[in-house]
């Protein structure tokens, strides 16, 4: 997953940076980190944790810079921790880079950078595509580059670096200060614009710009570069194009409601997709007295279902405001009392109710469980379980944090899912321990929005095509390096 | 307002009540503090910050106990900072103590106690209180002190300390450890206690006894004296008992919506709330097409009129799920963006649409002025405040931090309020820039529970009479101390 | 050990009072507080570390007082940490207290008070005598206290508390602000005044006093207690005097060389006994090319004995100027590596020389084998240990740190001692792998000064009596609270 | 300065390097780090501080290496701070590097990389020369790096670098991991290396090596390369060599005493230095009774002094063991407060004497004038000042903080100097208001090694020429970055 954020044209550009990160923190809670560069002066900082623990007054003091870019990590590829923070910095020809996404063919990226005697001095993924950059650019020529000799350096990385990303940097240019982003060629990662003035910004989303004041103007469109000078308008140059297909699961879980990718908000997504749920849940012939959303993801759907079944929404679950902590987890038992941390629920909505319970997604399938068992103690009358999605079949390879295939619920009961969607849903009713459990059809997710997307971890269909090594070793990283739940 | 809580009968008491510390966060964050007893010894520590940073794992180790208290803090009285942490500590006879609420004659307490050459170390309320006990029972005898000691001392140091409070302490009694708690005459702040094999546990609100497995007894009386030991039935002690007059604002406004005070949650409340707003507004003949609540007090009301109008209800506003920080806040402006950092909104839901925005109160007015501002950027047809409570007029010397009288935007517009509510209300629609704002009645309060609520800062009756000099110095000390918003 | 100091009369206090703790640092390392007073308010600080770590500027900027006192601690009684670290606060009557020294019937007083309910926050020894001394104040009065009240009381707390202490405290009297300090009766712990302009300060040693413009004005006496008030002559009581008896341990080893204690610097003293051992030496008929101190103590009586004897003093051990740390300790082995990193060798100087090697005294033995391996190394032709102070022979139950009984090495070859000091002396060239080894006699130390001097440590002289189980409690308590070497 | 050390051959070398540092960390306090390698992976630390506060046990456990090099700095080259520390790395051909000294045409060398838009990061002086040997390195050839390819690209390196530093690095090298030493053509800084079992170690001083158990071997020799191999001989090769001529000034002040540089100690440097400061004062006929050396450098001088002149040498200064930190420094005034701290004096050993002080050299004038100003508090009957060094008349530009031209006292003075040394010796007298004062002549460090040394801040003879604008660099680098006294 991961954010990422760059400014252009902003005198001491390190204050609204920390702020835009802090819009889109939700994207990567365990490394951040800030790049500027004032003249020919560059100021870096990356650490573990937070923005606002990172970023004090003191240290956004140090830096300088009228252009910069930020960073925020979820490690989906390499371990977490301090030397895998972006941004990276290529000293020759003076590069800075942070991106969002996923390299697909990052281990053989790495072993043939070896054999040039070029070490990675991290396992982020974002290394080896600012040294083949740096490579290729250096090819060209040693100095004044000009813009045509990063389009044409960035054809060449895009010939030898496959993967979804959204990726932006600071490069010296035809004589002037820039700042370039540039999209994977099917967009699947996301990445906005906007513009202030005579200064431009991009980030993951676009929440940052509202708040900063920026115009937002659109995507960074797939497959293209983009270059901003501060003062005079952006330049669009395509590197590789292909078919638009954003990923269907920003808009189902990760991103923020209020955030517009590509043109729609995951908050309007989500609507749509409860009121499929709805249609679906009717035609079924399910009696709910009351729709209980999951928070905070499934609130827009539930309120979608009370429209459309025209019956009550109700806020049966109270989350905890404050992250919490507790030091005597140990096994299973125990994370069932970090969610019982996190969780509470108001008793007398689910009493003796017919519940229905909307949440966005089963992964692996534990967290479903641990609701179904907390909310039994209240007695509900039925307990019916509605997700606004498919079940996730396949993993993600492209960025989003979807374990290995063999712990997916749905591989797991991957026969019951061969017989029909319908067998599945009873299979995991059983499994979860509720009445009845209703997904949405694949189809469902068809014409939701007016482009193609990215379904993959639902349908399989993957816009990029893996080689079998690609899939092997991202599994093998992921196995070893293993992120939350 | 601050929260405590208190355990007797656990090993390793620390990390229960670290756990239960997390629970009432809300309560306060400004510091925190835990007090065990292993024996006859005692480990004390407080810190400035949130529980989660305060109590690692490594300090947590540093504590042995079976019995502990432990508070968080929101500074109503006395100014921020370690030094008026809670609990406090009176070495002779050895008693740990901590509170929530407001002593109302701590300065006259204070003066008293300087005359004797008692100095207290720090401008927290609760140290007064704490060397008024202790000196009432070395009164009664030195050593080997019997329940009944207790009794007395407390019932003479009640006679001496005037204000609204649960306060939970720890003292070694008829031979025994011993946890105590006990309320002021009227209850008006909330503390309940509850029960697991033969532990007790006390705190201000029920959500942490839910999550370790206590089951909910009920409220600790006011007025009375309870005193628990291992393994025994607690005991009931009448101190000195008033009618029962809970606070209305931890309903509308400060508690956990899934805690039970008094047998009511604040959700209940909220809901019940809502309904009448509903009633209202439909009398006042307002027309809506969709209800929106500010996030997160807001929710199950605008649920409740959305019920009630069968109008749908919708998530227009996205708060920042991660506490931001920014260092450029200077004035007014900044203030503004501050609060543009967290909250957005989804233009979608209120562009051409005649929206109800309901949040719970009005104090000093900025914020609902800040959010309707925010919100006419999204163009929508009509824009109508509804507020689940009536207008702040008078301030609150029970220990919820309602400013002092001057800062209270009804105060300012009083001509008009004087003329009836109307007049008020279409004062406040003018103010915030409105289309129109409805406050609910003070006589909507009534009968929302089954005993009488301290509405005193909706309708000025005080059910424990203030002194001019008492007001004078708590209103003083306010100024001098200003705590957030 | 520890080191005490107090100011009066000077405004923002806390900053000398952290320079004055500077000064004797070397009095103790483990923890450090300073507490001041400025009119009815009491600032107090106390944490683990040096002086210079715990008092940052920021730190002493949340100070205020133009009285306060300070100390570093040595933990010679109760453990190390912060819970013990001085100065204390009694709240009634409003009273700070450190000390220097040992308090050696603690478990009794210790017991005693929690006879009356009074329980102790730490186990340090200076906390009971503050409550005594506040008992007994109270006893007399409640408020507007008089010297004599702090004479009388102060007498009765000596009655009940046994020890060689020097306290400094701060008390509100006779309707202003004193600072007062007192020594026991036989003066066994060192202590001093001084005066600049209308201020007053007192110390352990003088080169706080010094260094900050002081005028040193002498010993606060033994057995008297000491007012002083702000552009006022300060006022000497007698409480409970004795024969003047200081520690003769203060002088060979403990103290600064440049303090003056009692009139003398351990510098001339270090001299004295150089010069006597250099005698002994030339009776004993050893031939000696070349004296080295061990560093930094031993200097100046190497001076004197290469005086003396006409020999060349040589700087041959060189220590490491930077405290050093190792994470790879286990065992003597590694104890010995700490030692190599500390001390280095010029080998030149030793090497096939006839070496007298000179060091203050011999406490468990192991540093003085270690420094004659080291040494070895080097081939001189000769290796001969001069000790300027008799054998180690008893504990010091009085404040200075030397081991229990059973850990001493003359104690361990004791039935050498009883038989003469040179069997002794020929038994510890022996055991060290020295060629000989001489110590001085005890009678080496008589005349040494004007007065007498406790030399327990020596010749089992105690001036202050000790009960049997005093010296049980003592030891018990150390072998529980191990400090250093 | 800076100190510089280097291991290949243990496991964890991380441990023994961090003990190794905190022996040489008199030659740089302001920041440190260490790098290591353990098959293809890097580790790399580095911060602000000393050695024993970054390098804790918890920092240590994250490397892994049985190769790794580190580093203290104490800038002399570029600013403070954390991002100045070294090691610095070349991801690409995989370059740990390190160094003492100082790169004098380091300007250019930044300039002329920044045309082939090679950034720098830092402001530190080793940096641009690792880009050039990375550089010259991958002009050979890509991977699979000879010797040879070393030598050769080493060769060009120091061709366009001009310098005198000691360097250590890590390269992978004939298919196996190398360590390799180099030393400037003159040997001006120093570097020496030594052996354990199959290990090898390479060091600023020798001190680390004899406390690790290595066997000093010798210098790494002037314009040599030397490559350490496990269980191999080193290699040496060279690459540039001029005459041998080691910094004397590192053995009158710098260097730990107990170190060996090119076969002689400072320590015994120091005694022959001080027969000579003693020869001329007797010609000069001055009447001495105590000879008193500034600590801690001017002990072995002081003894040499004593002896030739048949006087008492004495300790009349008392350093404070701990470092001190005062927080009301403004001005001269407290700069001399600072200095109080540090200093004191046994008033015994000057008052009525004819004191000699002895300090290893004089550079502005403010320490020795000071110096003279604490000692006259004691009333000595006569006071002479002998430096065992000439005048400090040119600074270093080879790694010596000597400052800028117009800071030396011996510059300020140098219409008298041009007159002859007794002419500033008068007038040096006369300023820092002593009766005499007496430097060596710059005569007497003639022959006092076997070899020539770097005299050039005495008497400007600079071994290595500089051109015109290489000083000023030099000197506005100085100015701009202003470090201590």
């Amino acid at each position: 997953m991961c954010g990422i954020v760059g400014i252009i044209g902003e005198n001491n550009v390190q204050y609204d940076l920390s702020i835009a990160l802090q819009t889109i923190q939700h994207r990567g809670q365990d490394s951040c980190g800030i790049a500027t560069k004032k003249k020919k002066k560059f100021y870096l900082e990356k650490d573990d944790g937070m923005v606002k623990d990172v970023f004090t007054e003191k240290k956004l003091k140090e830096f300088k810079g009228n252009m910069g870019i930020g960073h925020v990590r979820y490690p989906t590829m390499g371990s977490a921790g301090k030397v895998n923070a972006q941004p990276f910095f290529a000293n020759q020809p003076g590069i800075f880079m942070a991106h969002n996404g996923n390299i697909i063919n990052y281990h053989k990226l790495r072993k043939k950078l070896l054999e040039k005697s070029l070490y990675l001095t991290s396992n982020c993924d974002i290394e080896p595509v600012l040294y083949i950059l740096s490579e290729e650019l250096l090819k060209i020529k040693k100095k004044n580059f000009k813009t045509n000799d990063l389009i044409l350096a960035l054809k060449k990385t895009y010939k030898r670096v496959r993967g979804a990303f959204t990726i932006v940097g600071n490069i010296y240019l035809d004589g002037e200060e820039a700042m370039f982003a540039c999209r994977d060629p099917y967009g699947i990662r996301p990445g906005v614009w906007g513009k202030k003035d005579g200064n431009y910004m991009v980030s993951s989303e676009s929440v940052g710009l509202e708040i900063l004041g920026y115009e937002l103007k659109g995507d960074i469109p797939n497959g293209e570069l983009m270059v901003f000078k501060k003062n005079k308008p952006p330049k669009f140059y395509e590197i590789d194009k292909k078919e638009h297909t954003p990923c269907i699961f920003e808009y189902i879980y990760f991103a923020r409601p209020d955030s517009k990718i590509s043109n729609y908000t995951p908050y309007n997504i989500r609507l749509e997709l409860g009121k499929k749920l709805a249609k679906k849940l009717r035609k079924k012939g399910i009696d709910i007295d009351v729709v209980i959303p999951v928070p905070d993801t499934a609130r827009p759907a539930a309120t979608a279902i009370a429209d459309e079944l025209e019956i009550p929404a109700r806020e049966g679950f109270i989350k905890n405001r404050y992250s919490a902590r507790t030091f005597i987890m140990k096994s299973q038992e125990d994370r069932e009392f970090e969610m019982r941390l996190k969780h509470n629920i108001i008793e007398d909505e689910f009493k003796n109710k017919k519940v229905l319970i909307v949440d966005d997604s089963i992964v692996r399938g534990t967290t479903t469980k641990y609701i179904v068992k907390l909310v039994k103690n209240a007695s509900p009358k039925e307990l019916h379980i509605g997700i606004f999605s498919p079940p996730v079949n396949y993993p993600c390879y492209y960025g989003i944090d979807i374990s290995r295939k063999n712990e997916l619920i749905a591989r797991k009961f991957q026969k019951y899912y061969k017989k029909g969607l319908k067998e599945l849903e009873n299979k995991m009713a059983e499994y979860t321990d509720a009445d009845t459990l209703t997904y949405l059809d694949t189809d469902d997710l068809k014409n939701i929005t007016e482009y193609k997307t990215c379904s993959a971890c639902f349908d399989g269909k993957y816009p990029l095509k893996l080689k079998k090594e690609e899939i092997e070793n991202i599994e093998k990283d992921r196995g070893e390096n293993k992120h939350g739940d």
